[in-house]
C-alpha cells in the first residue's frame, strides 16, 4: 500500500485550493497562508477537479460528469446486475477553509480502489467514487447541492439559475470550465454509499479514538424569536415597572443550555442548542430594551429528541409573557429530520474496525453530509476521523497523517466487504 | 393666581421648540407632530429663550446671561447681605423629546415670583430665576452643561470649544444668536435651590401622589464588560466541550436584574441594573458565541448600595471564569456619586405640601439633573411632579395640567418660606 500516493493528493489540493489571489477580493476576504477558498465556478476548482479525474483514470475508472457537475469514476465489478457501491465526498471549501473538510472523502475513495487495483482483487459490485458539486453552499447559497440534485429533490433546471456573487449561473460557471455534463446517475443501481469525512467537533480528538461511526446525520430546526418588552429609561423605570426583553431572552439562553445538558446527561445521545444570534435594541447602555431578536439552533440525531426541546424552549418562550410581561412570536424557518444510517452499513464498518484492531466510537455527526440526502434513497453510513481541537470551517483545521491513514484502511476494507471481495 | 400665565406660557414654549423643519434633516430624524427639538445655537433657542426673557422682564426681573448663556433673573430681597433663593431649570430638550422637561421648572419659577409679586409680599432673600445652558447635551455634547460650569467643574474656555453636529462652537453659536454674555454668578451668595421636574418614571403616577420630594439625586455607574469564550461549530461542538460567552453574558444579565430587585425589596431604596447594551459576536445562528461586549448601568441614591452592587456584579464575573470557562475583562468608563438634598431643603417642601393637604412622598431621582452639581455648593431639593405612564424623553411625555398646577403651588409656598416670607 502507498501511503505517499494519497498524502501527494491531499497536498496537492490544498496547493490548488489556495492559488486565488483575485479571486479573494470578490468575496471581501483576505486569505490566510494557510487558508483554502475552493469554490464552484473558479478556475482553481477547475483546476482540482481535472486533477482528481486523472487520478480516476490513471486508476482505471471511467469518469463521468452530471448536469450539475457531480463526477462519478466507476470501477465495474465482475458481476452484472448488482447495486453499486459508492463512497465520496465533495471539494469545494468554504470561504477560508482548511484543507481535508471535503477532499478527504474523495481522495479516501479514490484510494481505497487504488489499494484493491494494487491488489488485483476482484469486486463483485461496481465501485462508483463520487466528487458532489458545491456541497458547502459558499459559492451559490444553497448547500449540499449536488446530492440535493441527485436524490431529486431538487431540479437541475432551478440549479442552474443559482448565482454566485458574481453574477454568474452554476450552468454558465460549469460551460466555462468544461464541467457540465450529461451523464444521469440512476440511484436505484446504488446499494450502499460510504462518505469518510472529518468529524468538525472535538470528540474523537478529546477521546484519543482514531475512528468514528456515524449512526445519525444530526437533525437540524432554527426557531427564530422576537420577544418585545417595553422600552424605558433605565434611571428612573423602577425595577418592579420593567418589561425588560433581554431579561426574557437571558432565560431562554440559560433554559436552552441547560436542557440540551440534561438531554445529553439522561439520553446520552448528541443534543445540542445554541444561541448564537441575539440582537438586542435599542441597544443603548443607559436604556431598558424593548426588543430582542434571537436565533436558536437545535440539533439532535433522533427526532423525538429534537422535536421534544423545540417544545420545551416555545413553551418557555410563551411562560415568559406573564413572567417578564413580553410579547413572544416565533418562526421556524427550517425544520431538517435527522437521517440514520443503515444497520448493515454502520454494521460493516464496525466489523472493519474490529478485524483490523482499531478503537472506534459510534457517534451523530452534528453537521449535515451529502450523505443525509442520499440515504433517503441508498443505504448510506459515514466514517469519521478527528479533528485536531475540534476545530472545522477555518485554516486552523487539521486531522494527523496517522489519523487520515487509518480512515482510509477501514474504508478500504468496508467497501471490500460491501463490494463482496474476499478480505 | 392666574393660572392661565403659566399655561400659555408652557404652550408658546412647546410651539417655540417645534418650528425647526430644516433642523430635523441635519439630526437625520423626522419629528412627529407632538416632538420637541429645541437644541442650544439654534433659531428656536433664541426664540424661546427670548420669549421667557419678555416674561421675566414683564415681572420686575433683573436679567443677566453669564459666559455660557445661563440666564438668570432676580427679584432683590428686602435685606442685604442675605444669599438668595435660586431655583429653575433648562430649555433644551433631548432630539425628539416632550415640551414638559426643563420648562417646567422654569415656568413653575417663574410663576411663583409672579405669583408673589400679585400678593405684594416682600421676600427677604433675593430670588434667583435660573436657565441652564444644554442639560441635555443633546446639541453639543455634554450634557448638565451650564450648571458643570457654574460650579466650576469645567472651564468656560473648554466649554466654548465644544461643537454640534453642524460645527458651530458653542461660543460662535452664543455670539450667533446674542445670547453670550458676560455676567458671573457667584454661587456663595446663593442658599438654596430648588428645581421642579417630571418625574420621567412611573412612581408617583402609578401610585397617584401628585409630588414627589427628592431625597437623592441617583449616583451612575457604568460597568463595560467583554465576555471571551470559544467561538465553535454550533452542530459538532457537544454541550460539555463549550465556552459559550452568552451563557456567560445571560448570567450576568439576570444576576443584575435579580439582586437589583432584591436589593430593593430589602432596603427599600432605589436600586436599578440595567443591561441596555449587548453585542454577540460573531452573530451567526450556527456558531457559539465566542464573544460577548456588554454594558451594565448600576445607579441607586446611595453610594454604598451602588457600589456593594458593583462589587457583586464584577465579583460574579469573575466566578464565571471558572464556570463556563470565559475570560472576562472590565472597564468602569465613569463612576458618579449619589447626591444627598439638603434636610432643610426637604423638609421645607414637606412642610409645604403638609400645609396645603397635598399628598406627598420622597423618593429618589433616576435620572441626572443640573440640580446635582448645584448641590455640590448649594443647599438643594428638587420636586417632581408625575409623568403620564412614566414616559420621558419621547413626544409621548406628558405632565397632566392639574398636577403641573400642583407643583407650581408646592414651589411657590418652599419658595416663600426659604425667602423669608410669611406664608
Amino acid at each position: 500500500m502507498s501511503f505517499q500516493r494519497w498524502k501527494e493528493d491531499l497536498i496537492e489540493l490544498g496547493r490548488l485550493g489556495r492559488r486565488i489571489p483575485a479571486r479573494i477580493d470578490a468575496y471581501g476576504q483576505l486569505a490566510p497562508e494557510k487558508g483554502l477558498f475552493r469554490l464552484e465556478g473558479t478556475e482553481e476548482m477547475r483546476q482540482s477537479k481535472e486533477y482528481v479525474m486523472a487520478r480516476m483514470r490513471e486508476a482505471g475508472l471511467k469518469v463521468r460528469i452530471d448536469k450539475v457537475g457531480n463526477i462519478f469514476a466507476r470501477k465495474e465489478g465482475s458481476k452484472i446486475n448488482r447495486g453499486a457501491v459508492m463512497s465520496g465526498s465533495h471539494l469545494d471549501s468554504v470561504l477560508n477553509g482548511g484543507m481535508f473538510d471535503g477532499p478527504l472523502g474523495v481522495i479516501s475513495a479514490l484510494e481505497a480502489v487504488r489499494i484493491m487495483n494494487d491488489e488485483a482483487l476482484e469486486n463483485e459490485r461496481p465501485i462508483e467514487v463520487v466528487i458532489f458539486t458545491g456541497e458547502e453552499g459558499s459559492a451559490f447559497k444553497k448547500a449540499l447541492l449536488g446530492s440535493l440534485i441527485l436524490v431529486g429533490k431538487m431540479p437541475v433546471e432551478e440549479a442552474w439559475k443559482l448565482e454566485n456573487n458574481e453574477g454568474l449561473t452554476l450552468k454558465a460557471a460549469l460551460d466555462r470550465f468544461g464541467l457540465r455534463g450529461d451523464f444521469e446517475m440512476d440511484l436505484s443501481e446504488v446499494e450502499y454509499f460510504i462518505e469518510t469525512h472529518v468529524e468538525q467537533g472535538p470528540i474523537l480528538d478529546q477521546e484519543k479514538i482514531p475512528i468514528g461511526i456515524v449512526e445519525n446525520i444530526t437533525g437540524l430546526t432554527w426557531v427564530s424569536a422576537i420577544l418585545e418588552g417595553e422600552e424605558n429609561h433605565a434611571g428612573t423605570t423602577p425595577m418592579f415597572a420593567r418589561k425588560d426583553a433581554l431579561v426574557a431572552a437571558a432565560k431562554i439562553v440559560l433554559f436552552a443550555n441547560r436542557r440540551a445538558q440534561e438531554m445529553v446527561r439522561e439520553l446520552g445521545g448528541s443534543t445540542v442548542a445554541t444561541v448564537g444570534r441575539m440582537s438586542v435594541l435599542p441597544g443603548a447602555p443607559n436604556i431598558v430594551p424593548g426588543r430582542v431578536e434571537m436565533g436558536i439552533d437545535i440539533r439532535d440525531g433522533i427526532e423525538e429528541h429534537m422535536k421534544n426541546l423545540m417544545d420545551e424552549i416555545t413553551g418557555r418562550m410563551k411562560d415568559l409573557e406573564a413572567e417578564c410581561g413580553v410579547k413572544t412570536s416565533i418562526t421556524v424557518p427550517f425544520y431538517h429530520l435527522p437521517h440514520p444510517c443503515s444497520k448493515v452499513v454502520v454494521d460493516t464498518i464496525e466489523k472493519a474496525v474490529q478485524g483490523m484492531g482499531i478503537q472506534a466510537r459510534r457517534m451523530n455527526s452534528g453537521a449535515g453530509h451529502d450523505a443525509q440526502n442520499i440515504a433517503e434513497k441508498v443505504k448510506t453510513g459515514m466514517i469519521f476521523v478527528p479533528s485536531v481541537k475540534g476545530i472545522s470551517h477555518s485554516p486552523m483545521e487539521w486531522t494527523n497523517w496517522e489519523d487520515v491513514e487509518r480512515g482510509i484502511m477501514v474504508l478500504t476494507r468496508a467497501l471490500k466487504d460491501l463490494s463482496k471481495l474476499r478480505i
